[in-house]
C-alpha cells in the first residue's frame, strides 16, 4: 500500500499551455499531483482539479519520486533543476530541444544521482490526454518504468531507445516533415485561392489524401533504409517537373513563388548530382554529399 | 443493346507507365478499349488483356465516343488531337498540367464539337485500378456522365466541377503539399541517420502521425476559408522557433540545412508581417501581400 501510493505521486514543474494541459489530464484521471510554475497565478485554476501547488522548486521536486518538467526549453529547464535535490529522483524532460541538449541534460541529472527520461510531445494541447497525442521517450529504463504509469495518461506513450537523444531526435524529424507539408500546403491553399476555388474543399482532399502521403513517406523510408533507388514508378526527374510546373502555374497566376522555387531547386541538385532516373528517395544522397563537402552551412 | 455496347467502348491515346496502366485496369474489368500509342511497342503487351490496337490517332479516336488521353502534357495532347474529327466525341484529357491548360483546351476542343472533361490523376501506375487511385474531374458533366462508368475502373472518381481548371488546381495544389512533406522528410532522414538511428523506423512513425497531420491541415484549411486566425494552441512564432530549432540541429550535427533554412525564413516572413501571435494558418497572407507587391516573381 505504502509503495502504491508512492507510485501515484508526481510532480510537475511547468504550467504553459502544454503543462497545464499535462496537468490537468493526469489530475483528472485521479493522479495525485504537485505542480510549480514561475508565475504562480497559473496553478490557480488546477487546484479545483485537485492539484497541490509547492512553494517553491525545490519542494514540488521533494515531494514526489518522478519530477515532469515542460518548460520553454533545456536552458529554463537546467535553470530550474539546479535549486533542487535529484539524488534518487526520476526526471523525466519534455520541453522540446535537439538530441544534443538532451544528451548533455541527461549526462548532467546523472551526476546529479537522478534516472533521466527525454520525452518530446507530438501534440496540441487540446490533444494531451487523449489517444492522439503521441508522447515519445528515450533513455533509462528504469526511469521509463517509473513514470509510464503518469505519462500513459497524458497520452499514447512509447519508448523509442536508450539513447537520451533519440526522442528529440524523431520530434525534430517528424516536425520537418509536418512544416514540409504546411508550407506546400499554404502555397496550394494561395494557389486554389487564386483559380476562385474554395480551400475548404482543398483541406477535406488533404485529410482524405494523407494516409496515402504517410505510406509513401514509409516507402521512400524502406528505399533509404535498404540503399535501393532503383525501377522507380514515378522518378526524381519527374517530381521536379512536377515542381517546374507549379512554378509555372504560380508566374502565370502571378502568385508568390517561393515553396515551387525552392522545391525545384532541391530537386533540381537531384538531377545535377546523376540520380534523375532513380526514386524520389535518392535525395537522401544529395544532402548527404551536402554534408560531407560543406559541412555546417 | 445497342447502346449498351456503345458505351462499353473507350479509346485511349498514350501507353507510357501511366496509361498503359489505365488500360490494363479497364481491360481487366472487362472494358472494349481501342488504344493507340506513339511507340506503338508499347501497345503489345495489352493486347493479351483484349484491348483493340488501332494503326493511327485518326481510327482510334473514330472507334469509340470516349476518348482518354495520357501523354506527357497539354501540348503533346493537342498535336495528336488535331489529327482526328472530335465532333460528338467525349474527350478526357488525364494528362498533368495547369489549370490554364486545362481552360485553353476546352475551347479548343469544344470548339470543335466535342464534350471535355479535364481530369487529374493523384496516384502512381501501380494503385491505378485500386481504391487509392484517386481521380479528380472537372469541366462538362454531360462529358462526365458519359466517361464516368470507364473512369471508375481505373480509380476511385469524382467531379470537382464545372471549371475545367478545377481538377488540374487541386491536383497541383495537392503535389505542392505532397512535395512539401517528402522534401521535409527527406532532410528528417538525413538528422536521422545523423543521429545513428534508423530511418526506417522514422518512416513507420509519419505513417502513423499522418492522419493527424492531414486532419491539422484540414482545419487550417478551415481557418483560411473563414478569414479567422485567432486564438492558436500553437502560433506561427512556435513554428518559427522550431524551424529555427532544427536549423541549430542541422548545424550542431553538420547536416545540409536547406530545409530548415527555408522554412524558418517562410515563418519569419510571417512574423515580420506582424502575425507571429496568430495561428500558423495566417502565413496566406503573407502570401496574398507577396502576390500583391510583386506580382509573379
Ligand atoms: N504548445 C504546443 O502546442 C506544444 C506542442 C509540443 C511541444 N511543446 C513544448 O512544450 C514546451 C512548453 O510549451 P508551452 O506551449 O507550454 O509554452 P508556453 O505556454 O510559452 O509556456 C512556457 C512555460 O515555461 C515557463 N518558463 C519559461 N522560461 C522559464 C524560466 N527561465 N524559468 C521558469 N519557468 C520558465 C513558463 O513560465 P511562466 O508561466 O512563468 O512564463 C511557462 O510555464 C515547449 O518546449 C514546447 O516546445 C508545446
Ligand atoms: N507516372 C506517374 O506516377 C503519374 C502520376 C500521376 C500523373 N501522371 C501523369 O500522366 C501523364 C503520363 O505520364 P507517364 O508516367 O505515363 O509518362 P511516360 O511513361 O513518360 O509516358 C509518356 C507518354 O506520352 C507519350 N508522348 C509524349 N509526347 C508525345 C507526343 N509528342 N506525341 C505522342 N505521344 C507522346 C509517350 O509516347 P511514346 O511511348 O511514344 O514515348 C508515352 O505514351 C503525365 O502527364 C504525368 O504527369 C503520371
Amino acid at each position: 500500500m505504502q509503495s502504491q501510493s508512492t507510485t501515484n505521486e508526481a510532480s510537475l514543474l511547468g504550467l504553459g499551455a502544454m503543462g497545464a494541459a499535462l496537468a490537468r489530464a493526469a489530475a483528472t484521471k485521479g493522479r495525485r499531483l504537485t505542480v510549480w510554475n514561475r508565475t504562480s497565478a497559473k496553478a490557480a485554476p488546477l487546484v479545483a482539479a485537485g492539484v497541490t501547488v509547492a512553494a517553491s522548486v525545490a519542494a514540488a521536486v521533494a515531494a514526489s519520486p518522478v519530477v515532469i518538467v515542460c518548460v520553454t526549453d533545456y536552458a529554463a529547464t537546467r535553470a530550474l533543476l539546479e535549486a533542487a535535490l535529484l539524488a534518487g529522483k526520476t526526471v523525466v524532460q519534455l520541453s522540446t530541444g535537439t538530441p544534443q541538449e538532451a544528451r548533455e541534460l541527461a549526462a548532467w541529472a546523472t551526476a546529479r544521482g537522478a534516472r533521466y527520461l527525454d520525452g518530446a510531445i507530438l501534440a496540441v494541447p487540446s490533444q494531451v490526454g487523449g489517444p492522439h497525442a503521441n508522447l515519445m521517450t528515450s533513455g533509462s529504463r528504469e526511469a521509463f518504468a517509473a513514470a509510464e504509469g503518469v505519462l500513459a495518461e497524458m497520452g499514447a506513450v512509447r519508448f523509442v531507445g536508450e539513447p537520451p537523444g533519440a526522442a528529440a531526435a524523431l520530434d525534430l524529424a517528424v516536425l520537418s516533415s509536418l512544416f514540409g507539408a504546411l508550407l506546400g500546403f499554404y502555397h496550394g491553399a494561395r494557389l486554389i485561392e487564386a483559380e476562385q476555388m474554395g480551400v475548404d474543399g482543398l483541406g477535406e482532399l488533404m485529410a482524405a489524401t494523407a494516409p496515402a502521403i504517410g505510406e509513401m513517406i514509409r516507402i521512400d523510408a524502406e528505399s533509404i533504409h535498404h540503399g535501393r533507388y532503383e525501377a522507380p514508378e514515378a522518378s526524381l526527374e519527374i517530381c521536379w517537373r512536377s515542381m517546374d510546373l507549379l512554378g509555372r502555374h504560380a508566374r502565370e497566376a502571378a502568385i508568390d513563388g517561393s515553396f515551387p522555387g525552392f522545391a525545384a531547386e532541391m530537386f533540381q541538385r537531384g538531377i545535377t548530382a546523376g540520380f534523375g532516373d532513380e526514386a524520389p528517395a535518392a535525395m537522401i544522397k544529395v544532402l548527404r554529399a551536402a554534408s560531407a563537402q560543406k559541412g555546417a552551412r
